[in-house]
């Protein structure tokens, strides 16, 4: 899973970085202080033939949990900083893994996604999580700019 | 705790009748057919001295959530109803009582509460408690109607 940086420089590792502060956030400990970049965004990268193996049945895992969180929140941050809007994510998941994450600023949704397999999360690769993550900032702002009024509410 | 409905018949009794489907819609098991409407509201209605006696140490009960789960989402179908655009709660409550409660259609969050006690929930009487539904449902019939755009998107 190495990824090679220098072909999109500054909006990827922008976003990796963003990622990397909200991981490190749910980290008080430490645990994490010696694992290298790939070790960190590991568990976010699944093959899609392994993510059908995952069991939808059972509880789901607190982990998955925080990834989800994570990634909705690297969003968040990145809207935040680049519309100086304040930018929150509520999410409601249940054990099943069904559920919702919004993520909203003033009264504006930005970016509004339902679940029906959150056991299953997870990117094909790394390239394919940063591109997904900055096009939901794209549309996030998109959407601040459209409805300014509705945004800072 | 009897309530003289005839004093403001219709809204009043528009908003009880909402909020009984909501609590039968999470009575599957139809435990509450034989209770009487006062019986139905008695544990929304606590005593502000009671409330204050509430433990907010230790979680949360389960019913409490519940309870907040259906206020909000009488609030909701009223709100749908009267726009006919859909609304939606989603609720984030952990079991120590923080958290928040959003109201929204399309793009648009009609109402956002946020808790610090939630294990408080309830109301002094249930004039109270019809009254401050009303007026979400009014305000958030506002919202709809000066962002409408929003709201249908």
């Amino acid at each position: 899973m190495v990824y090679d940086q220098s072909k999109n420089m500054n909006s990827d590792s922008s976003f990796m970085q963003a990622m990397i502060y909200q991981i490190r956030a749910l980290d008080p400990y430490g645990t994490m202080d010696n694992l290298s970049t790939d070790e960190m965004f590991e568990p976010f990268i699944i093959e899609k033939s392994k993510r059908k193996k995952i069991p939808v049945v059972g509880n789901m895992d607190h982990q998955t949990k925080s990834r989800i969180f994570v990634f909705y929140n690297t969003i968040a941050s990145m809207i935040e900083k680049e519309t100086e809007v304040m930018v929150s994510v509520i999410m409601d998941l249940s054990d099943e893994g069904f559920g919702r994450v919004l993520v909203y600023c003033g009264r504006l949704i930005v970016l509004n996604r339902t679940f029906r397999d959150a056991h299953r999360f997870g990117f094909d690769s790394l390239e394919k999580l940063i591109n997904e993550g900055n096009k939901l900032v794209q549309s996030g702002k998109d959407a601040v700019k459209q409805f300014e009024e509705v945004a800072r509410a």
